[in-house]
């Protein structure tokens, strides 16, 4: 067993330092992917890369690679990182403490001098929040193949912006995507969730993550003066949908299992105080890491809805987005995680994650597995997300064991 | 008992001719105050005044006055008016029936030869709506002293533009507003909601409109991410939102008693697919015949609120806009109106206004009423709205004789 350990202050500083690119006068970070902001974290890790004198590179779809080469290069390498963009209200944890994790365990790998079988490479993956572009997961989407590039290419901001011009004027447009699998990969990641706080757990041992399935649903009544219209002479969209949004609360609770549902988004049309509202539009999110309850929901939602709508007097389409199936994580690299955090000392829990990760799309292709360190009040995609240093250390180390068991 | 008749056609001609200035795909009118098309119908109405050889001007606000000189110009005009703007989704007949239809009355006194003792004032209000410039019903607001002028000015829309630039640039900053009383003031104006259409009946005397509430309630929880918060550690503000919508409703339903309750205006925050809302505003609208139980309900509504609330732990503010006492017509101008339709064998009857009109401003100051006609499933504040020709030839026909008989 290694007894090597991480340099906590160095990794602490490095995300500090990152944290000031978009940072927002709450303290947290704007940084969607492929602004001006997102250029220049990556340009900060790319330096110090070199500095570091590792492989460097990255692909068409700007996802950035940092290799430390093993003694038999020729192997497939082990894989770990996460992504340096934000949502527009994100935290300085989220994603980057991933990718930061990996290259400080890289880091201290190459000075401890210890001989690696496998390669091992730390990868910054484009834009996993979808903030700006969608769909979220794009790089390791366009990597593992279920996203086309050309399409990808072709993707537009609200903005306007056009994603392959914007990856071009970053200077992140690199070689052909290879697609070539890992022999395993480890993510690195705050828990977004109040659980490991909760129970003073310093490291969540991933299992899975979540099913989910993401719904738009239109809501169409009667636009009308909300002075002159008797109480029962509407058709107000906001009423029917405020139930709506009562009703995907109520399903969850009720169903357990870890369910939850979320409305996170509503637009109210006209949206004038003295007007009826005649159409409302809103987002269901649903995530369950059981695949047969998730569509059960889904499917006794749509019924709620409908029930719903036609008690008041208006109408509801229901367009499924995106359907993503749970995912369990190889036994492989939970094991791996789990001995770790056994051997270094760390108290450890297992987990199912409830947020999707470039995890999901790579454990189609190659074994994986996911580290969760606890974060303040459960609190993420909030610019007051916050993580403790030695919980950040904690799991970085559980990372450096990971990844040194998994490259033997 | 004069048996003269408005000419109907013309009347609904004008109307159509008017529709034309800031039409919409749909077949509304979005033709908010001070813009390019405000401009084009006051332009017209302008030159249809002066081709019929009417007295005309216009004062500081834009306020536009058109009079037939009475036997006795020195007493009180008796006026009569509405306003010529609109929402951004409106339709071709609020307001403008009013406004037009009074026109039409003017020629047709005019025509006749019919000597009247008091002059008769057709007006067009600037502003009635308040869709671009906050507040409403600035132009009679002016006029009765109610609002200030320098105010006014100043005021800024939401896309820039400030009133008195707007004012100047669409030529109509006038004379000084004078602020005299008329003799007696009458409105006619489409229902705007459905109880004509419904009862088959063609005149509606209004007797007074009702008092009006408007609130802004701002919700307070804690963003989170949707996928790794659990239902039961989460501080949802648009689910305390929604249920507070729902009791806005249940309320007025409940107490009845012409009551009517509505929030029409919802903000979500930061309105993101996968982040449980942290923060909604929404503004409620309150408006009931009595005075009392309108008090009533904004008071047990903040009491739901604040119950909602703990309950959902969020916390909620909610700001008072405006009270607006009911107000209640005065007794000679509904027996104008109410004799008026008897002697030309219209069917009428007796409502309370549920909307806010110029008419609530000047009762403040002179004797004033309203004539409202039915307006197609009561649908109004939308591109949709419709009314009858006869119901327009009618309305115009009892607006005709009320101000003769307010005249003599």
């Amino acid at each position: 067993m290694n007894k090597i350990h991480i340099d906590a202050t160095r990794l602490w500083h490095s995300i500090m330092t990152t944290a000031e690119f978009g940072r927002t006068d709450k303290g947290g970070l704007n940084r969607t992917a492929l602004t001006d902001s997102d250029k220049k974290v990556r340009d900060t890790l790319a330096e110090w890369s070199k500095e570091a004198g590792f492989e460097y590179g990255y692909d068409a779809v700007g996802n950035m690679f940092i290799t430390l080469p093993g003694t038999q290069p020729e192997l497939a390498p082990v894989m770990s990182g996460s992504h340096l963009d934000t949502t527009p209200t994100g935290g300085r944890f989220d994603g980057i403490f991933g990718v930061l994790a990996a290259f400080e365990a890289l880091k201290t790998i190459k000075e401890s001098g210890i001989k690696i079988k496998r390669s091992i490479q730390v990868v910054n993956w484009t834009n996993e929040e979808g903030s700006r572009f969608a769909p979220a997961m794009t790089g390791s989407g366009v990597y593992i193949g279920k996203l086309d590039i050309t399409d990808v290419y072709g993707t537009k901001a609200a903005d306007g912006a056009v994603f392959e011009k914007e990856l071009e004027r970053i200077g992140y447009k690199g070689a052909p995507v290879t697609g070539s699998p890992p022999h395993a990969y480890i993510e690195a990641h705050i828990e977004q969730g109040p659980v490991l706080e909760s129970k003073d757990i310093p490291i969540g041992i991933v299992t899975g993550v979540q099913g989910q399935i993401s719904l738009d649903v239109y809501v169409t009544g009667t636009e009308s003066h909300s002075g002159s219209t008797p109480m029962d002479a509407r058709s107000d969209a906001l009423l029917a949908s405020s139930k709506m949004v009562a009703a995907v609360n109520e399903k969850a609770v009720k169903k357990g299992n870890r369910a939850v549902a979320t409305v996170g988004q509503l637009q109210v049309y006209p949206n004038v105080r003295n007007t009826v509202p005649g159409s409302v539009s809103f987002a269901v999110d649903i995530r369950v890491p059981d695949n047969k309850l998730l569509l059960n929901i889904e499917s006794e939602l749509a019924d709620d809805f409908k029930e719903i709508a036609a008690g008041a007097g208006v109408t509801v389409s229901i367009v499924r987005l995106w359907h993503t199936p749970p995912v369990v994580f190889h036994k492989k690299c939970i094991e791996a995680v789990k001995n770790s955090a056994g051997e270094l000392g760390y108290r450890s829990m297992e987990l199912v994650s409830g947020a999707g990760h470039d995890a999901c799309h790579i454990s189609g292709m190659a074994p994986s597995g996911m580290i969760f360190i606890p974060c303040e009040k459960g609190i993420s995609h909030n610019e007051a997300e916050n993580a403790k240093p030695e919980d950040v250390a904690a799991g970085a180390n559980v990372l450096l064991h990971s990844l040194l068991k998994l490259a033997e």
